[in-house]
């Protein structure tokens, strides 16, 4: 019976678990090997009649997950159980030929790039979608002033846009590190036991070049048994980082969401439960589940980072935890996307109480752009900060409002007009440039072909 | 197809797989609610017959796994599910009596109590076991005289056995922690939607404490709607700490293990395969994969942590990560416990290797007693420590035995006689304590009833 | 020009810093040197005058920081410096005798312990005080009833005090976790360079358990040549099991003085400026400065676990990162608990919002309990929760009060009557367990002697 | 008295701890105030003369750290303070335009964009050095065979210059990341107090865009009040994986200097001492001391990451632990590159000792190459694999040379010459790819500008 989440089906798409199944893995695995062989032979290095028998072989449906495995527990190795179960398909004449000048490893590593390249398509593509999603809702709502909130205190103006256009630029920069470091970390590898291409000597350098070519993955520059894990590392910070902006997508709902606030509701499915007591509740748990696989897919960061320094040309302490955090993050950020997009979509956005909101504090919320006024009149900035101050205190003693509390002050009214206090007390006037930085990110999408 | 290395069967035993099994959680779960009504019951706060027949649907095998399912499927609530699920089977007349007075997530933290009851359960058995077995080490190579190794140099002698000893305190200590933490993490709760008892008021208490009883957890003393996860941290910490011990003594079986040290090696079953290139290989792969899931259970503890700052009386961020750590700690630092066993018990001890590699540094590893000679006839420390700097050196870049050099310089000789010398570079002599320490830690297990 | 923060003065008490200034570690470590000679006089392995000596000058304060930095700049070594300079001091005949048979690690880590004994009587004093403060709260606020909030929603009525109780109990918790930890990791070490005792031989643990006696300390059952660094894990984890329950409580302070909940504030010092643009803001800034530092002592927990797997009889891993985490660690959550009292003590608590927020929902707040009451009239318990909830949601739409709309439905008022609506719409009287849990705390805080 | 290592002088060098000192971060604070207020006066937004005012108030050495001490006391505001700092200096007609249209944090959050441009400067000018130091010993040592080791065991052949050249690869690759990465966190900022532009409306971007064109920097294009966290993760990530790459090489340089391999040596400063108990020691501390403090870097990430997700326009969770963590990560990463800088240089590489150990398995180190003999004869690789294995574990066992035990077999002989087995046992012929990847290496530092 399954255990982990991701195999009871709780979390993960289809799509993006496909790649992690036993079965898929040694398909990669079986191609790796056969592009090998297939490069050797241009290269003149193997009979072509062996590498075409070994390609046949390998990329038939006859090497099944079940034969591999009864092998691997004979031998206790998982490659070498694969090449055996190769090598018993195969000509006679062909079986000097299998696995070729590689090492395990080789396999191992070039496999798991052709995952995460699979892996990053996915990724790329749905955060493309998310990312259209997200410039849709701040085209919506570019004009509508709301309450812009620091330390969880009223603060200033915002257009409710804006916030939609900086996520979409935080995730428009991810899509910029994983183009960025593909070269990095998508790495075809038959450089060998210790990486000097030991049985095929100079050539691995070329069969190496060739393969990756055809696996539309890079050729690994150095390395000793493994790909350098420092880039493992950069991937696992990728898929971090943008797990961390989801995360922050999903608080900042959470806290809009909240009874007091009400800002915006994620959809409600029909004849969804909010609570086994409480009826009426509608609670956040899309955006509360990203927050809470944020904080796994974070700590396995660390995992990858203490991998990084194995000892000389690799010990194996990065393997059985690799068949973890490799998966894991690859599977949640995907189901993490895949879960905001919907947010994003269904996102209810309840106007009249982002109006009401700024209402709030009575006026207090424009105090910075009195504040401003006065400078503008030529007042010293702290005297007009003291005296705003002082103002704004005593009006919320009084639980009067701030506009009245001002123009009740000589010393106010003397330097800015009612007329002129008026205008700055309207939120329309204090969008300031939330339209044109909308603008600049939706030009930036269209310039990366999102948008 | 499974995906993660739980599911697919590579790492965990049995046993502990089955705690975390759906039927099996399902069962704990049943088994709380059928103990709550009993104790309901007792307190006249529900019909007996109301109590009885609760009990007897719930702990029938009536309830299956794939009922609860498919009741989820519509309501998106777990807990919910299952609360209906009884329903079914039950009386008209003792519906209302069904999670009387719960919210969801009593059930949901009372019956992870209840898996880390068997959990610990296992752990303590296993640990009690590894500490016999690293105490028969001990004891067998107590008077074994081996290299003690600082920064990777030759540093001084110790016996062969203390190293065990050291590392059967360490777990009896983590046996300690356990015991002393239990009262603060393995807690029942039934204090409702936000820790008041709401439903049940006063009686709320009396309920937990007698369920605690029964289920041989102990009652939550405050809590908001969840057990603070202050306690969730305590228990993945103890767990951590054991993996680190595992971990470090991992790391001290792979060092020594090297071709070049070469005084121990792991067991190397039959037919097993070291590389798929190099077929004369034996490497430390049981070690290296206890480091490698020492990182993954390290890395787990930060979401832990993370878990700790809930909002209010509870969000909901801790429970879709808690469905991966608190299975993976579990099942992986038994499967490391349980290798750990198979290879102390399986270790090979070259004997003559470790005498052997005294002599490596031609006498040198006796510097410091030699050091501590000549303190003794009175030459003040610093003197005797450059004089000995000195010969060293030069013993080292003559290829000189260190007792030859010392014996043919005056000013050594004048102050201590060969004979002496002799017996300060006679290892045996160096054992100073290590017999007594082991003594100790013998005792101390013995007192402890694990040995 | 200092650069950190602790160094620049922003962080720390003066009381805490002391114990990190290097003036008094070499005090520390200078009065373990004397206590070792001392027992070691006692046990008659060193003469009783070459003791008294020794003692004699490195109590005296002859010894200053300044020599030791002129002698470690040649030796590059930090306590063969201090070793060097007791040395130049003392008698002739007294000098074998200095530092006799230990190796350097056993004073830098006795003397370490030395410090920590230090720093968690600081700990204990404060979180004792804490804990006072908050129970004060608790007791104060234990009638007032407020709301409960599960997902950032409404959820539930609970006694406003009953969360300072809650926090109280995880403090209480946390001093039996020193208490009992301190027997672990308050350690005196004297066994030499590998852990046998080597030049003291047998005598070694004599030394070692006289010496831990006088310093209150608890002498080392078996070690490397360093303490294991178990140990010091376990206390940088209670250290930073304390920061995550401050951090907790900060978030809730947080949260709860949010503009729109306003339930309480952080005290404001007259003439303190909420924002340089911005002046009648009041933000929570003591709080986000302890979730802010929490963060750092969390994160350094890593450092101490991977500090465990030290090689063999050690490497210096742990040493140049022990000098950052372990008074970074103590500093801080004395900082942090210093200033929690702080926000404690001079919390203002708006009772009148409190009463209000309660109203936000209309009512529906008490669906639990109107629940509740059905199922104990004998309805379903689902019949009964769907039907709730669709008057819930009716009401909810019609900007109703949930009073009205359940007694504007048939099947509500023929289950339940008006007076018993309006009782179970009373918020005192669900208050539930919520004192009885207040008791308790206080009654195991008398028990502590804390109370 | 000073209390962490940084500021008692024990790491960090002058040049890098200069950046973090409270008077240079003054002048960075100090220097955008100016460049603010100069493209300001550019595009008409406040007078000319002002602006000349505030420049040249700023930027003379008239503003102390002391007198913005004293201010900020007052209003516990640091940046409040400087303002009021220049106000005190400026013109009573300049005083309207100082700090014109920005919030706190644009300048907070700009000058540490100022140090890090600088810090990256630092830190790229010594990672060039260390890849020109890196490759130097890869060229010198290219066509020295060596022992490569998986496992901790001897695996095969090869070039003891090859490691450095890999190391080099991966420095060459964090350059690149550094260079592609600066685009993304070094931003000014000046869109105010909720990331609007707020005061400056429109022209908030082209302010920003002309100081971040003065600065060096680059603008920020949505950003709330703070520049997104995402973009310091991804700094801290850098010095991160720069940091592991360190503990990488530290860590084999620690493995090649145990007393059992001996293949190099740190360079020892005479009069050093190794240890105070055992004077002979030559123990790696500066490797170890890099390793200590990766660890520290390594975890800070962690803090990094957590301060991603701010509430809402921001709260201040980031504000203290950046106190400690930017400072901590540069001044601890540019200690750790200059010490691997004198490590590499001074590096003592014992060629015999390479050379010697490649025959401590008595010729099974060459099994790869001779199964690779017997399936280029035309051998089924397993038949072969199995031969080698059990002709390689009999020599083992009678300590015989694994050629004669080869040469001894007749199954071996009919298949291979001695002659050819001469030649594969030669270790100059194993060297495979390792000069041409070192070449290759060498191009691209030449084409990165490094070499």
């Amino acid at each position: 019976m399954p255990i982990l989440p991701i195999d009871s089906g709780r979390y993960g798409t289809k799509e993006m678990k496909t790649i992690f199944e036993e079965e898929t893995k040694l398909r990669y695995e079986l191609t790796f090997e056969a592009e090998v062989a297939d490069a050797q032979a241009k290269l003149n290095m193997i009979p072509t009649a062996a590498a075409d028998d070994i390609k046949n072989v390998v990329l038939s449906n006859r090497i099944t997950v079940q034969r591999v495995k009864e092998l691997e527990s004979v031998s206790d190795h998982d490659i070498a159980a694969i090449v055996e179960a190769i090598s018993e398909q195969c000509l006679e004449s062909s079986k000097p030929w299998i696995h070729y000048g590689l090492t395990s490893n080789d396999v191992v590593d070039s496999s798991t790039s052709m995952q995460m390249r699979d892996v990053f398509r996915i990724i790329e593509t749905k955060l493309q979608q998310l990312i259209k999603d997200l410039l849709k809702k701040a085209r919506e709502y570019q004009d509508l002033p709301s309450v812009g909130r620091t330390h969880g205190q009223h603060a200033s103006i915002t257009a409710f846009g804006l916030r939609f256009a900086i996520w979409a630029n935080e995730l428009l920069d991810h899509l910029t590190r994983i183009s960025e470091g593909k070269k990095r970390f998508l790495l075809c590898k038959t450089l060998g036991v210790v990486g000097t291409g030991s049985l095929m000597r100079e050539k691995a350098l070329e069969v190496q070049e060739i393969v990756a070519r055809k696996l539309d993955l890079f050729p690994t520059e150095a390395a000793t048994q493994v790909i350098p894990r420092e880039r493992y590392a950069e991937m696992m910070f990728i898929i971090t980082l943008i797990a961390s902006t989801l995360d922050k997508i999903s608080i900042e709902i959470r806290n809009l969401q909240r009874t007091e606030i009400d800002e915006v509701q994620e959809s409600f499915r029909k004849g969804q439960m909010g609570s086994s007591a409480v009826p009426v509740k509608r609670n956040p748990i899309k955006s509360e589940r990203i927050s809470s696989l944020a904080r796994i897919i974070r700590s396995n960061l660390n995992v990858s980072l203490e991998n990084i320094a194995l000892w000389h040309e690799r010990d194996l302490s990065n393997s059985a935890n690799e068949r973890f955090i490799i998966p894991m993050a690859s599977i949640l950020i995907d189901d993490m996307i895949s879960t905001m997009i919907k947010i994003i979509s269904g996102l209810r956005i309840h106007t009249d109480k982002i109006v009401k909101n700024i209402e709030l504090t009575k006026g207090q919320i424009f105090a910075e752009f009195v504040l401003q006024g006065l400078i503008l009149k030529g007042l010293p900035r702290f005297k007009a900060y003291r005296s705003i101050q002082s103002i704004a205190f005593k009006a919320a003693e009084n639980q009067m409002h701030f506009y009245d509390a001002l123009t009740s002050e000589n010393e106010i009214i003397e330097n800015i007009s009612k007329e002129e206090l008026k205008v700055i007390f309207n939120p329309q006037t204090q969008l300031s440039a939330s339209k044109n930085i909308i603008n600049n990110i939706e030009d930036k999408a269209r310039k990366m072909s999102v948008y």
